[in-house]
C-alpha cells in the first residue's frame, strides 16, 4: 500500500449509461476504483463541466462504450484526500482539477518533453483503458471521487472560481495549446481566427485575446456578434453574409482555430485562402469519426498551408493557463447544475442541441453521494 | 524602351502543343514574345529540365490549356542576352536559370518577405496569365529564348554543369524549400522521411542527407533500394513488404515529404502515426486536381500532425540550394536528349509511363532554334 487506504472508500458512486441509447439517461452507479499507485492523486470531486466529448461517448459515436456503467466528465475539480507515496506535486487538502487525460507511462520520449497527452500508452479520464493500472475501464467525473496520475492534476489557483476553472481542464486546455504553440506566449502583432463561438471558441476567443493576439471571430450569421465581441474578438465575420471576406481578408492569418464540432458547411479550402504563408488551420472541434474532409493538395498550395489538429494540452501549458486566466480574467461563461440523474439528463439534452452558453457544470456533488 | 530591343528577336521558337489531346506531340511553334520590363531580364535557353508539371499541364489535368501553341518546361537554363535598365542581379552573358515561377508583383507583404513565389499576382513561367506583362499568357522553356524578373532568374555557380542545374530549378527547389523551412539548414539529429523514389524524391533524398538529416526513404517494395540508399537514405522501408514498420518507426519523424505524384494508394494515416508531436506530413508531389485526400480531424489527433503543401521556394532559398548542391556534389540523375519534335514526343511519352530514372534535360537548343 502506498497509501492509507483506509481513507479512500472501495467503491466510488457516479452517474453511469449502459448503452448509447440511453446516453441522456445516466442512472446512479456504484463500481470498483481503480488502484492507487505511488504517483496517484485521489480526489473528492465538487464540480465537473460538461464536455461536447461527453455526448459523442455516449453515444458511442468516436468508440464502442467500455462499460455498462459508463460514467464520462473530464472537467473535474476536487480535493485531495489521499496521495501516493512519491507524489510531490501536490498535498491533501489542495483544490485540484483533473482534465480529459490521467495517466500515461512517463518514460517515453513524449512524457518527458512536455507532451504527454500524447503518450502512445496513455489513459484517458474515462471510458479508457488504463494500462498502468491493470487495465481498469477508467470512469469521469460526473462521480463521487476520481484518481489520475499527478501529472495530470492541476492546482487551482486560489483567486479562481471553482465553476470558472472545470470547463478549463479541457475545452480551456484544448484551445489554448494549439493557439501558444503556434502564435507563443506573447502574439503580439499576430493575427489568430476563431470558428466556432460555443463550448471551446468562447475560451479560445478570450485565450487569444489575453496572449496579445488581434482576434477575428468567424461565425456564420452574425447572431452571435455581440458575444462575439464581449469574449474578446477585435473583428467579427459572419461567413454567409459577407460574401467577399476572402478578398478582404487575404494574407491575414497566423492561425486558423476551428473550435466548431460540425464540419459540415465548413469550406476547408476558404479558411486555406485566408492564411498568410506557412501557417496552419488547426481543428480542435472533432466531428464523429465517420466526417471526413476532403482535401486536394492543390488546395495547399497557395498558401503553404497545412492543415492539423492539436490534442489537449500539457501540464506545463495547463499552469501557464491557470495563471493567465487568473491574471487576465479570462471566466467560462457557465450555467452550474444539481449533478444527479435529473440534471445529467437535462444538461445532455440541452447540449446536444447547443441549448447552453456555453458551458454547463456540474456542482452539489455532496448532495448527490453518499461515500 | 528600356532595353536594346534589337538584341531580342521579336518572335521565339518553341515546341508547342495546340490542344491537350496532343500532349505528347508538340511541334515547332513561332509566338510574339513577352515585352521587357525594367526589371526583366532575357535568357538565350541552352537547356531545360522536363518536369512532370509539363505533362499534367499539357493534357490538361491542372487547368485548361490557354494557348494553342503552349510551350511548357520550367527547368530552364541559359545565357543572359539582355536586361531592362533596372536589373542589377545579373549581367549580360550570366549563365543562368529559371524555375517555374517568372514574375511577381514585387510589392506585397509575400513578395518583400521571401515568399514572391506566393504572391496572389505572380506569373507561373508558363500556361499563366502574366498581369504585369499586358496579360501575356506565358512560354515556357521548350524554346529558344525565355523572358523572367530578375527576383525570378538566378546565377548559376561555375562549377555546376548545365545539364545537373536545369532539374533544380522546379524539382530541386520544391523538394529543398519544405526541407530547411521544417529542418532548419541544420538538420543534424532530425529524422526526415521521403515518400517516392523519382524526379523530386531523388532530389530530396540527396539534399535531406546534404543538410545533415537523418534519411529514411518511403517506397511501395524494395526494388529501388540500392539506387535510393546510394543517394543518401540511411535506411529504406518498402511499405508493402514490412509489415510492422509503424510500429518500429512510432514516434520518429521531423517531416515527411511526399514526393510521389500519384495519391491512390498513399494510407495518409500510416505516415501521420509515425511522425513526432507538431510534426507535418508535406506533400510536394502533386496529382491531378480532381484526386482528393480524405482525412478526418481524427487522424492527426494522436500526434498532433498536421498535413499540408509547398509551393517551389524563394529566390534565397534557391541560391542557397545551389551553393548546398554545388558544395556537397547533389546531382539530378539525368539522361540528355535532343530538344525537337522527335526529342519532345519520347521524353513526354516515357516520363508520362515513368521510364526515366530520374529526370530528362533538353539540350542542343542551337540545332533546334534558328533565330
Amino acid at each position: 500500500m502506498t497509501v492509507q487506504e483506509t481513507t479512500i472508500p472501495a467503491t466510488f458512486q457516479g452517474f453511469g449509461v449502459d448503452k448509447p441509447e440511453n446516453w441522456n439517461k445516466p442512472k446512479l452507479v456504484e463500481y470498483k476504483r481503480k488502484i492507487v499507485n505511488p504517483h496517484d492523486v485521489v480526489v473528492k470531486n465538487i464540480a465537473c463541466g460538461l464536455c461536447g466529448s461527453d455526448i459523442l461517448t455516449l453515444k458511442a459515436d468516436w468508440s464502442p462504450l467500455l462499460r455498462n456503467d459508463a460514467v464520462v466528465g473530464h472537467e473535474i475539480i476536487g480535493h485531495v484526500i489521499a496521495i501516493g507515496d512519491k507524489v510531490t506535486q501536490v498535498k491533501i487538502g489542495d483544490r485540484v482539477g483533473i482534465g480529459a487525460a490521467s495517466n500515461s507511462c512517463r518514460d517515453c520520449s513524449r512524457c518527458t518533453h512536455d507532451n504527454e497527452q500524447y503518450c502512445a500508452d496513455g489513459a484517458g479520464t474515462y471510458n479508457s483503458v488504463d494500462a498502468a493500472a491493470e487495465d481498469y475501464i477508467t470512469q469521469g467525473g460526473y462521480s463521487s471521487h476520481s484518481i489520475a496520475n499527478e501529472q495530470f492534476v492541476f492546482p487551482i489557483p486560489e483567486a479562481m472560481e471553482t465553476v470558472h476553472a472545470a470547463p478549463l481542464m479541457c475545452a480551456g486546455l484544448t484551445v489554448y495549446s494549439p493557439l501558444v504553440r503556434n502564435l507563443g506566449t506573447d502574439a503580439k502583432g499576430k493575427t489568430v481566427g476563431i470558428i466556432g463561438i460555443g463550448g471551446l471558441g468562447h475560451l479560445a476567443l478570450q485565450f487569444a485575446n489575453a496572449l496579445g493576439a488581434n482576434v477575428v471571430a468567424f461565425s456564420r450569421t452574425s447572431s452571435k456578434k455581440e458575444q462575439a465581441l464581449k469574449l474578446g474578438a477585435h473583428e467579427f465575420i459572419a461567413t454567409a453574409e459577407e460574401k467577399d471576406w476572402k478578398k478582404k481578408y487575404a494574407d491575414h492569418f497566423d492561425l486558423i482555430l476551428n473550435c466548431a464540432s460540425g464540419i459540415d458547411g465548413l469550406v476547408l479550402d476558404n479558411y486555406l485562402q485566408v492564411l498568410k504563408v506557412d501557417k496552419k488551420f488547426v481543428s480542435v472541434g472533432l466531428p464523429p469519426t465517420k466526417d471526413n474532409i476532403q482535401v486536394s493538395p492543390h488546395t495547399f498550395l497557395h498558401q503553404g498551408a497545412s492543415f492539423g489538429s492539436s490534442l489537449l494540452g500539457s501540464k506545463t501549458e495547463a499552469l501557464q493557463m491557470l495563471e493567465l486566466a487568473t491574471a487576465k480574467g479570462v471566466k467560462p461563461w457557465v450555467e452550474e447544475i444539481q449533478i444527479g440523474e435529473d440534471g445529467c439528463h437535462e444538461a445532455l439534452t440541452r447540449c446536444d442541441k447547443g441549448d447552453i452558453r456555453y458551458r454547463f457544470v456540474f456542482t452539489g456533488f455532496d448532495k448527490a453521494f453518499t461515500a
